[in-house]
């Protein structure tokens, strides 16, 4: 599973922070993430405070990290620069 | 400030957990979220997983709870079923 | 390809109009429209005025009706109700 | 009413074409073009196909341009890039 420097491991979770300038923004870049999510079948935890946006990715049915988080956290940092 | 009763207060929040049937139905009620809130001015603190929406309303800029969070609470709660 | 009673068929396109109270609504349907087109990979012609939503399907790349069409037809219809 | 260069003036609307990588960063121009009218409580007439998005203006209610569609226009504008 290659590397996805931008993402902190935490237990069995990979978890990122973005920042926007405003809530417009940040709205914007949770849509295209739901975009991916709902195509790879594969959705985050995440949470939002006004340009504040938490993404993090685990694989519950798995109780762990696997392929998928990995994959879904390379196409949001195609959406956000790495 | 009139009642909001399907909401909890926690110190100096309200808080609302809303269940969906999936990831779709959640995100477009969040979609009307962000509507609300960015007409108001005034936005909220919260999370997604898959189908669940957890919502906290405060005013950051005031400290604690003020009448924005308890009117905004009221136009979520005409989305969503009281 | 099964039927699809609400769409109407317009040359090489199948066509139908939806309603709804406001534009948070039209916009949210839009949302989980989205949603499913870009999980299909198959995208609809649309537009949007207020509260009115007109979607349009046709495979640009088959040069008429496939099956992704009515397929596309029916998830929508799952949505908006038949 | 300053001027919107980028848009064509037809008939009694403002026009303007954007051009997107994909779908989906046109789908988030449109959720933020949905949040700022939502918030003017002034619509647009638009139509997305795949990377496409045509945005019309008018004011229905006075019959033709006014300076709500301008200043719309130039808040997609501030978006997109005039």
């Amino acid at each position: 599973m290659a590397a996805v420097p931008a993402w902190t491991r935490v237990d069995t979770r990979l978890r990122r922070e973005f920042a926007f300038r405003d809530f417009s923004e940040a709205f914007a870049f949770m849509t295209r993430v739901a975009l991916l999510a709902e195509k790879a079948n594969h959705h985050p935890d995440w949470s939002n405070s006004w340009s504040k946006v938490v993404i993090e990715l685990t694989s519950h049915d798995a109780g762990g990290l696997t392929q998928r988080d990995f994959d879904l956290a390379r196409e949001i940092d195609a959406l956000a620069g790495p």
